[in-house]
């Protein structure tokens, strides 16, 4: 009724996974049902990523595991919070051999060591169904900042709207992976390793704790995750198209568009890139000012919350542009 | 470069998700990117559950919905702990209707009434490839007994060895579902509900904090898992076949098999029980047998801890029976 006897699974718990949890407190070294975590307020974020939806599946797996970390720190990076662990769910394919598996938990170490966290359980199993993608979930935990957790409804009619980094790269990587756009060799590595690896704004999510009024990561795109900060913050926020930043790769791309106005909100539609999209009453840009300097990460100043509802691109003549606000839905 | 607009994915988180948060305290109503929990000690867990390995394709999707809670309310019921909340992936099959997504949700919102525990975030996606099937994940966290978190580490040589319920018949019940074993109505009925609907034994896992020395729950198989605290507690486990509790369905299937020995090794292989296996020292006896009465939970005896390593699994005439140990393994 079970099939015969083997020692894989426990085999690669205990050889691949078991080291990852660096012996942490209430980890149990993954030999335990349960991990116990100590006492504390604890910010917890969960995203899956799922092959051919979220990566591709030629995608390296130690690049997979590290943007499965990324896209969860970049949640915990948007709400102000100190990254502490993890728990892990691999779904793994038919097919999947060990040396696969042993480079996905390579990634891992990897980003663990980057961003100092340990694993601190989870679950690993297979797929039975042949051609059923690599599926991943993980659930991260983190400390708030002593200033309490950043939200995304704390924003206020007359704050100012600020986001990190540069926009719409990742989507213009994913174009070049998947070749609806060719780049200079440079560029196509930039784009595509913005893609495949986001940056989460750790530092500066702390810095802006206590500063920034409300916060999200922007990862179905600008637009649509400006959406969601609106609704809940009960505003309206205004946009000036020509104030997103741009990466020089991005800036080349849109130079060489027919619509200028279109190929920005589309910039501002592709999502995945992990950025954080922010608000500050006019009263703190010094201290926004002050938190990109000591965290440096860029920081841009891109419009303002006003009274109403939904979010407004505008372009250079401060006319309406318009656009899909829907951003990526799994389910459209 | 992304699909039509659409609020889909939002719709559904919105209608069919938010009001699982049940308005819980640092929940945000899923409306935010993470959630906070509240100062406190926090034992957590993960389990993945995944169509046709962990359920079959054509379960009612309420049941799926309820076992993927009821096989983590079981690790957090054999560690002590009072559940309060978890955290949710889903990643749907391409083709899924709305509907089945509202039944899945509805089968939530029974076991979080019966269990008291709401819905504190996740992420909910879809496969791109047609035929891979539902895959779901929950982290679940409670907190522990005030007498602190049940291990696997505990049990010391001269422990008895103890298991709540009955052991088997998911196993049995599978084997009703695939056809490969025919039951009498009724039987048939029991085992397989045994198996779609597992009872977290919470209530005497509570009951059994600072009583017990070691508990693990029973999901591999009761041997497999018996060679988990083994290993874990350094010590060996000697089980007699014929103390392990069966119930009425199974106990008459034993009796019409050609090699009693055999079949009652099959049966502590079958995995899927979640139960729980425990050790105490022989001074908790009448802790344990309290425990049980209380709990309103059946606790049988059946074995101890020695010195030495393993599992040892003895006949009526404690002679030693062959048995496979390794339990399921997703790798075999």
């Amino acid at each position: 009724m079970r099939r015969p006897l083997s020692n894989g699974e426990f085999d690669i718990i205990k050889t691949l996974f078991a080291p990852l949890s660096k012996e942490a407190n209430g980890s149990f070294n993954l030999t335990d049902d349960a991990a116990l975590l100590a006492t504390g307020e604890y910010v917890v974020t969960k995203d899956l990523i799922v092959g051919g939806v979220h990566f591709l599946e030629k995608d390296p797996l130690d690049l997979v595991a590290r943007k499965l970390l990324r896209v969860n720190l970049s949640d915990l990076a948007a709400k102000g919070a100190r990254p502490v662990g993890y728990f892990l769910g691999c779904v793994w394919p038919k097919a999947i051999k060990q040396d696969a598996i042993a480079r996905f938990a390579a990634g891992l170490a990897v980003d663990q060591d980057l961003f100092r966290i340990a694993l601190f359980g989870g679950d690993t199993t297979r797929h039975r169904a042949a051609g059923a993608p690599l599926t991943l979930s993980a659930t991260l935990f983190g400390t708030p900042h002593r200033q309490g957790m950043l939200t995304r409804s704390g924003a206020s009619v007359g704050d100012d709207l600020y986001v990190t980094g540069t926009i719409g790269d990742a989507g213009l990587g994913l174009a070049a992976l998947e070749k609806r756009e060719t780049f200079s060799k440079l560029d196509r590595d930039y784009l595509t390793a913005r893609y495949r690896l986001p940056d989460p704004r750790l530092v500066i999510g702390g810095a802006l704790a206590g500063h920034a009024s409300a916060a999200l990561d922007v990862s179905d795109g600008l637009l649509a995750d400006a959406v969601h900060l609106a609704a809940e913050s009960g505003v309206s926020l205004i946009i000036d198209a020509e104030r997103i930043p741009l990466s020089e790769a991005a800036g080349l791309w849109l130079a060489k568009q027919a619509d200028r106005n279109a190929s920005l909100a589309a910039l501002a539609s592709f999502g995945d890139d992990y950025e954080i999209l922010f608000t500050a009453p006019a009263s703190m840009r010094r201290a926004v000012d002050m938190a990109s300097k000591v965290s440096k990460t860029r920081v841009r100043r891109i419009g303002q919350a006003t009274k109403g509802e939904g979010v407004t691109l505008l372009d250079m003549d401060r006319n309406v542009i318009e656009t899909e606000q829907g951003g990526y839905d799994h389910f459209a």
